[in-house]
């Protein structure tokens, strides 16, 4: 199959014309020898992209940008020194791009940490001649294969998208901090685009299962997707004390952390123990807390992005054999569905994930 | 030997009055079967005797309030059910007299973080009719035999004294918190009472230990306790980029996280890693640092106090093993030198640990 050297893609010109793409044609990534080109079949929707999309981590890189990482797609060209993927495999990208393969990071699978680390649109790529990287929602991308990953068989690709960010950004922090105690009680905070992949995730794990939301509305979707418990923070003025001391950990899926109290959270987390925030803020965003509490509870709050490569496999092979998958909204990709994409996303009134699809459909016509 | 009903001390009336105890006798705590009552030889000042004693966490229990928690002496009786020890045992006490002992917390070695926890002054101690509970500038304390401890063979008590709250302080979250990585860079922030005991600790441990301070003028002595390196932070606009994402481990020994810039520690912290106060603060003070720093970079902060028992005994054997001792100031106890001694806490000139001494003599001449 030929690949273009111009890739076509939604570009947006400034922050505030996040909602109004155009098509058009751009640069492709300069071809490297490790490098893997995918056509795209489908590319979900990430609050990342409307953060970055609005101008929430400050200007763009380039004034035709194209967001979008949860990306699935075929390959269609390898280049000469790919080891692990040939053409026809179907395949994932996630958030991240590149990285340098050598720091102390990148050798003990912590790559999403590297320093020279590439995201996947919106970022130059030092590896590859300082390109602004552009990301899904395109007919083609290319990426080098370190950040490529295999969608398992029998797993569509509508369903493999939003594991690519979405859920390796809640598998990672769950899988790497298990505590002592005999049995983990894990606390989501969310219920939206992550929390309900945690959800489904730390209740196959075996644990027990908390969701917090503010009111009891998703209760009842919080059970199905696997919370033995729920707690509306609103609506229960008891439930610190109720939990007091209790949590191995508590991830954050809510936007950041100043969106919930977190000097309660902290009180509910047991010593030793972590709370973690996957959410991603505004640059300018500061969160406040209570010295003594912090310092004397001896508890640990943080944040984690992504996962490394590993556990982006281990996830994948765990979604299959516990058929864990996300709940989506799907629609095919044009103008007007990027706009109401990229709308529900901006409003959390996703449920819980959006995915865009049949780009071969909308990119043959234009070609 | 027989022991008072009453015992004397040097009791505070009031936060404004810290500076001017009265020598005065107070009821002993009723004795339960586990106590282990103690004749004082030595107690030696930490922070938080300042803390207390000022009010910076709030209004006296009591109004003839006795501090004192880093407490060496011997045991002159003991309940009929203490298992542990027998009058003639020379012992010390720390921060901590009593906690439940059935909690999942005390059942898993955090007896420190038991949330029936009671300090070794000012806290009504539910295990004892709600006493109040007195610290160690006095003739005599009483505590229960689980949070004694034996003082090794050899120690000197004016050695041990500051072990049993400085020394554990560091000493816990040092052993607690080793990272998967093969070799271990430790960061000490804050040469001090609690920093000349961590940098001694890291040292012998074996790992590569940095000192750090505002200005040069200790780097000398941060040398002798065993730093391999030294980083004046207010002298060298640099050192961030010199130690981004290299540490394994940063205790920061300062008396608060809000006396350091967080979100450059942030920066040189490991991704997974962690960066732990262990000074304590003012109750009304916050903390601020950056959402999207913190939520990006994998990485964790918290507190710690204090240790378990078992890690009190390690700690011990590994300092009388290692030749570890406290930098110290020591006068004799009287009305006088107990003003000289929490004053130099309180502006933070000891050099580096105050221990108070002759307790004999001065209370027997009162008798």
């Amino acid at each position: 199959m030929s690949v273009p050297s111009k890739f076509t893609g939604f570009t947006l010109s400034s922050p505030e014309n996040w909602d109004k793409p155009k098509v058009q044609q751009y640069e492709a990534k300069p071809e490297k020898s490790h490098d893997v080109t995918i056509k795209i079949q489908v590319c979900s929707v990430c609050g990342t992209d409307h953060h970055i999309g609005s101008g929430g981590w400050g200007p763009y890189g380039r004034d035709d940008l194209v967001v979008g990482h949860e990306i699935v797609g075929t390959v269609v060209k390898v280049g000469a020194e790919v080891k692990e993927f040939a053409v026809g495999d179907v395949v994932g990208v996630g958030a991240q791009s590149n990285s340098c393969g050598e720091c102390d990071l990148c050798l003990n699978d912590n790559e999403q940490y590297c320093e020279k680390s590439v995201l996947t649109y919106n970022q130059a790529d030092m590896f590859s001649d300082g390109y602004v990287t552009q990301g899904g929602f395109a007919n083609y991308t290319r990426v080098t294969e370190k950040h490529v990953f295999r969608v398992p068989d029998g797993m569509s690709a509508e369903v493999a998208a939003p594991f690519f960010c979405g859920g390796i950004t809640v598998f990672s922090p769950l899988v790497r901090n298990l505590t002592p105690y005999s049995k983990q009680k894990v606390g989501i905070i969310g219920i939206g685009g992550l929390g309900h992949f945690a959800l489904q995730f730390a209740n196959k794990f075996g644990w027990e299962v908390v969701a917090f939301s503010r009111s009891s509305k998703k209760q009842q979707e919080a059970a199905e997707l696997g919370a033995h418990h729920f707690v509306a923070t609103g609506e229960d003025s008891d439930w610190v004390s109720k939990h007091s001391n209790s949590f191995d950990l508590i991830i954050n899926c809510a936007t950041s952390f100043s969106a919930i109290d977190l000097n309660q959270f902290i009180d509910v987390v047991k010593p030793g123990c972590k709370l973690i925030g996957v959410g991603l803020p505004d640059f300018h965003e500061n969160i406040t807390v209570n010295a003594l509490k912090l310092g004397m509870s001896g508890k640990f709050m943080g944040g984690s992005i992504i996962g490394n490569k590993k556990e982006v496999k281990q996830m994948l092979d765990f979604a299959v054999k516990n058929d864990i998958k996300p709940w989506t909204e799907v629609f095919s990709i044009n103008e007007d569905n990027y706009k109401k994409a990229l709308t529900k996303i901006s409003k959390s009134d996703a449920h819980y994930r959006v995915v865009l699809t049949d780009f071969d459909e909308f990119f043959n016509k234009l070609a």
